[in-house]
């Protein structure tokens, strides 16, 4: 019996690169909160932005808000995993706190659009991407209705958009339907697809 | 704007077929129990076997016990979707309640050895299989000397096959640690695992 009697039989402990994507409504950010409130051992990616801080936001907390200048130049080193110009302004995740998360053993979520999803998958194949959906349209509408924030015609684009990210779910691993009144089991299910990642045999490939 | 607003944007509601092995003498007996107590709404398949029933034993519930000649009309009738011989008595899985399951929409729970898990993973691909080890091997030497069923001969033949069963690892799909002293774990792990599945973007080919 060739085997170490007292070595470890259970699955390989690699961490998890975590892309939590979803319909733009469907409140990524609110379900990202609760998630950091949640026990989950996980580092959570802060993207770059050129976009002015906000009102409560916080530096290194919601994100490093940066100038286009130093922008452009993380995106000329190479520094990024992956960005992108939403409404004219700049977003981006820095590619060195994730790795060295990673290469510590901790597992990684990164909250981002579904287009930076599909560039993730390209760049990163054994990532772990998770898709939020509302249950139906009409919901998105309504929950898009109740921010009050969009006129009639952006309210419309926005749907239109949702329609097309839907036929981008096939790249996704996991669809997770967030219910406006049960977030509390759109975290359970997370973290469940967290665990059952864990206990898979075959490691997914996390070369950053 | 094609889509229906109101038809569903989760994953597919497709049914399961989740085949739970393990280490002979890992506890799945033991885990099964607790299994069918927790809230799964899950179908339990019931193996039909040739060996004597054990006292406390129900018909129906623990096994269906039928005798050497019912067993093999069952094998010539294709009704057993997978079936061995283990220590002389005959055990498999009646394909007829598995089926008829899965057809209504119900997740299914198969308890079975290593070998058969093999049988399964070929004539059913898309099941999820879960294998269950011992945090180590000296846990399981531990656990089989606390049964004090085994005389010392039996019980090293027992690891033997338990290093062998360990090589067939692979063709698993999740590898959960039962620990004796936390089992209520192993069960939350095997819940999550079945949550999980259930978000999966891509549905399993199940059929049988």
């Amino acid at each position: 019996m060739s085997r170490d009697r007292r070595s470890t039989l259970g699955p390989p402990a690699k961490p998890l690169l975590i892309v939590l994507s979803g319909l733009s409504g469907v409140g990524k950010d609110t379900v990202l909160v609760d998630l950091k409130k949640s026990s989950l051992p996980v580092f959570f990616s802060v993207s770059a932005t050129t976009r002015a801080r906000r009102s409560g936001e916080k530096e290194g907390a919601d994100y490093y808000f940066v100038s286009t200048e130093k922008f452009q130049q993380m995106i000329d080193a190479d520094e990024l995993l992956e960005w992108a110009t939403v409404y004219g302004n700049r977003y981006g995740i820095p590619r060195a706190p994730v790795r060295q998360a990673i290469e510590r053993g901790q597992d990684v979520i990164v909250k981002i659009d579904v287009q930076g999803a599909a560039t993730i998958r390209k760049k990163v194949p054994g990532a772990v991407l998770i898709f939020l959906v509302t249950s139906t349209l009409d919901e998105l509408e309504s929950r898009l209705n109740k921010r009050r924030t969009e006129s009639p015609e952006e309210l419309e684009l926005r749907l239109k958009t949702a329609v097309k990210e839907l036929d981008s779910t096939s790249m996704f691993d996991y669809i997770v339907v967030n219910r406006h009144d049960e977030i509390r089991r759109t975290i359970d299910t997370i973290k469940a697809i967290v665990t059952a990642e864990k206990c898979r045999i075959l490691p997914r490939d996390l070369s950053i």
